[in-house]
């Protein structure tokens, strides 16, 4: 350390922060923490001191090696006192608790846990209100890509309008190796576990639950509303085959998981629909260009038009990063002095059910390859008010799992033009229940029009 | 106005708002305040009052209908006495004074006026931390799309290592034309013109000014270092031509003038570059699909690794978002209390020369097609520090406007490893000077490998 350096960081004030957690991103901020320690000083205006980090085990195996003498297993200790506390534990409890005495010990709160955020923000939010405290949260989202910032800030003048996200990569990943290699679902995934990209239970991904809960915290933030998880539809990616990916890239399609919140009139009131599911997205729209494991958020605003924000949206040190911005606005507050800005949430707007969702489909179905099919098939559509956009029938042979007896059967594919949700699904259900189809293959939404 | 509304907003703490200017950002911005005022107090925690609109002349013409009663051509009188002061007339004065009024007066001051914050923002962002104020420009360095706070804020954690922007839509919008048509650049520039797309004297735009005030302001926040608008290197696309263009996409490259502020050492010390030119951009890179008048930001950070923020550029109501967040995020901040968040400029690195800059580049040349050519050429690169990596000769004649002495000549195009731009330019000269060598078609630097 040079003595301009010593200097610079020995007129600040100090802030006492406190990490909870050292796991991959824990270890990596308190890494960051410690050896960027005066030039974020210099950023901040404040000297950020790592006081402690709680763990359950202090003698556990860190991706960073870090000086043993910061590690306790007292968390509420190290908490009470400390200025800026920051949550990377996850998990409901202990973390919820813990940050409510932080808040309520005075100390503004870093946190990346969506899961928390999703299902417990408003009790944190209203507890940081109590004190003048505030709750930050840049991770939670989209990992590294600054996406609470400009939905909070940047577009606080505006009136989103819709959000279409990638924000699991390994999802992303999984789809987009079945994309380019033509693998299926069971075999990529096997890989991506091999690889580091999905853990060895893959539920919270591939099933979405993930995905939900970083888009109950867009939507809150983008609508001004506290949108409850359970509020969230979702869908995983488990039903995928290569065979949807095949049909999907003739269509001039990619299939990607997608978190949509978007602002939509039902029944004359204003609403919003926040939901979780593999779609269709044309291969000329900036989301379908994002590869591997990357996230990207497409924002479409009022005044400000389509906006996307891309980047990492997992990975340790990314998330630090992340996180590291939060500590040094929490340090930066803490020097300004005045409240924390609480969240925005007086627009209370109702999520309303995955029904009233009106886009485009892609009904797959197979069929008996008999005369007159088409029109008993269209004319169901027509019954359930679903208009019929275009029609693709291949007589390649149905796919081996399918029930046949003996008699040639085609595969339509069936385009259609919007409907609502509920309309195609009582159609589909219609469909399926008809003596002309022998199968739904599948039903999947297009998004991005 | 419902009762429920009129509840709302009367229940806030009053903000007086000035507007200065009412062009097509500022009518915009009076009309979104004006017509969205409930929402905008419920998000911001104060009921905005639109005080007036300081103009020239009170009878012009405007973008939108706004009420007569709110335009006045005395700003001082406005400005004394309001919480908020929005500038959007342009220019250095009388911007500058202004300014310095609101926020010697305790206002906090909200700008889009980029040619200003380039070369006076330290004055202003001193004015404002003397009086505990804060000057807001999101709309200053790309338009609508976000990238003020994410560089401020999100990334203030982290250390940026490379920017790289396609701030200015005009250009963008040339470049791409030229791109799919094979139209000439004076041929698309009066079509951009006819479109509203390039303005009359399209001399900011299309040589890099407008540009290189944005990558000062970039920079600037990025390093955490004040960067002088007269230490940005500067080249504008007016000499780019369809062959120029020809020859990027046979070896894979789109060319799009870039805003590039780098970190590097040079001679040991940590040192920053800001430069803006038309730059070779492999067409796989994210930057290379950006379209049309469209801007993106591309960034390279330590941890959080690449993201990319993409949107309008410019645009009246587009840009309108942008100041409206400003302007939310100043009524909060009254609201919450405390003093401003100064700029931290404390790294205070140095920026260095063009000459110092380290990258590829692409030389094409003219050169008589003989024997011992290749050779000599080779040579003088060699000589020079500059080595080869591709080469890549046509003979189907030399362009028009070449002298020729009726003997057959070549076109050379070759594509350098990485040098340093001092190195690079010698070579060239010698290169020109050279008897082997009948013309320097071009040269260009290869940015995002």
């Amino acid at each position: 350390m040079t003595d301009l350096q010593a200097s610079n960081s020995t007129q600040y004030r100090r802030l006492r922060v406190a990490l909870l957690g050292a796991g991959a991103v824990g270890s990596q901020v308190a890494d960051l923490l410690l050896r960027h320690g005066d030039e974020l000083a210099d950023r901040a205006g404040a000297s950020l001191e790592l006081a402690g980090i709680a763990v359950r085990d202090v003698n556990a195996k860190r991706d960073v090696e870090l000086p043993a003498e910061l590690f306790t297993t007292d968390a509420e200790s190290l908490i009470v006192g400390s200025d800026i506390v920051i949550e990377l534990m996850g998990g409901i409890e202990p973390a919820r608790e813990q940050l409510l005495l932080a808040l309520n010990s005075g100390a503004d709160v870093v946190t990346a846990n969506k899961a928390l955020l999703a299902t417990h923000g408003p009790e944190l939010f209203e507890a940081a209100d109590q004190v003048g405290a505030s709750v930050y949260y840049e991770a939670a989202a989209a990992g590294a890509i600054p996406i609470i910032r400009p939905l909070r800030d940047s577009l606080a003048g505006d009136r989103v309008v819709r959000i279409m996200g990638i924000v699991n990569g390994t999802t992303n990943y999984i789809l987009d190796r079945m994309d380019t290699e033509g693998a299926d679902f069971a075999e990529v995934l096997a890989d991506a576990q091999r690889l580091g990209y999905a853990e060895s239970d893959p539920t919270a991904d591939v099933e979405g639950y993930d995905a939900a809960q970083k888009a109950a915290i867009l939507a809150s933030l983008a609508f001004h509303t506290t949108v409850p998880l359970d509020a969230v539809y979702r869908e995983g990616i488990t039903q995928i085959t290569p065979a949807m990916i095949d049909e999907a890239r003739a269509a001039g399609f990619v299939i990607k998981l997608l978190a949509v919140c978007e602002r939509l009139t039902v029944d004359g009131a204003e609403s919003i629909s926040v939901r979780v599911y593999p779609a269709l997205v044309a291969r000329t729209h900036p989301l379908a260009s994002v590869h591997g494991a990357n996230n990207a958020v497409f924002v479409e605003a009022e005044a400000a038009g389509s906006l996307m924000f891309y980047g990492a949206g997992a990975g340790g040190v990314q998330t630090a990063s992340a996180v590291l911005g939060d500590v040094v606005s929490a340090a930066r507050r803490h020097i300004a002095g005045g409240v924390g800005v609480g969240e925005s949430t007086r627009a209370n707007l109702p999520t309303v059910p995955i029904g009233h969702v009106i886009t485009r489909y892609q009904v797959t179905l197979e069929v008996a390859d008999q005369p007159g099919v088409l029109a008993s098939i269209a004319g169901i559509l027509s019954d359930g008010g679903v208009s019929v956009a275009t029609v693709v029938q291949t007589v390649e042979g149905p796919s081996a799992g399918s029930e046949t007896d003996g008699s040639a059967t085609a595969r339509l594919i069936i385009g259609t033009h919007r409907a609502p949700e509920q309309a195609l699904s009582d159609t589909v259900e219609r469909l399926a229940s008809s003596a002309v189809v022998d199968r739904v293959v599948s039903v999947l939404r297009v998004e991005g029009e």
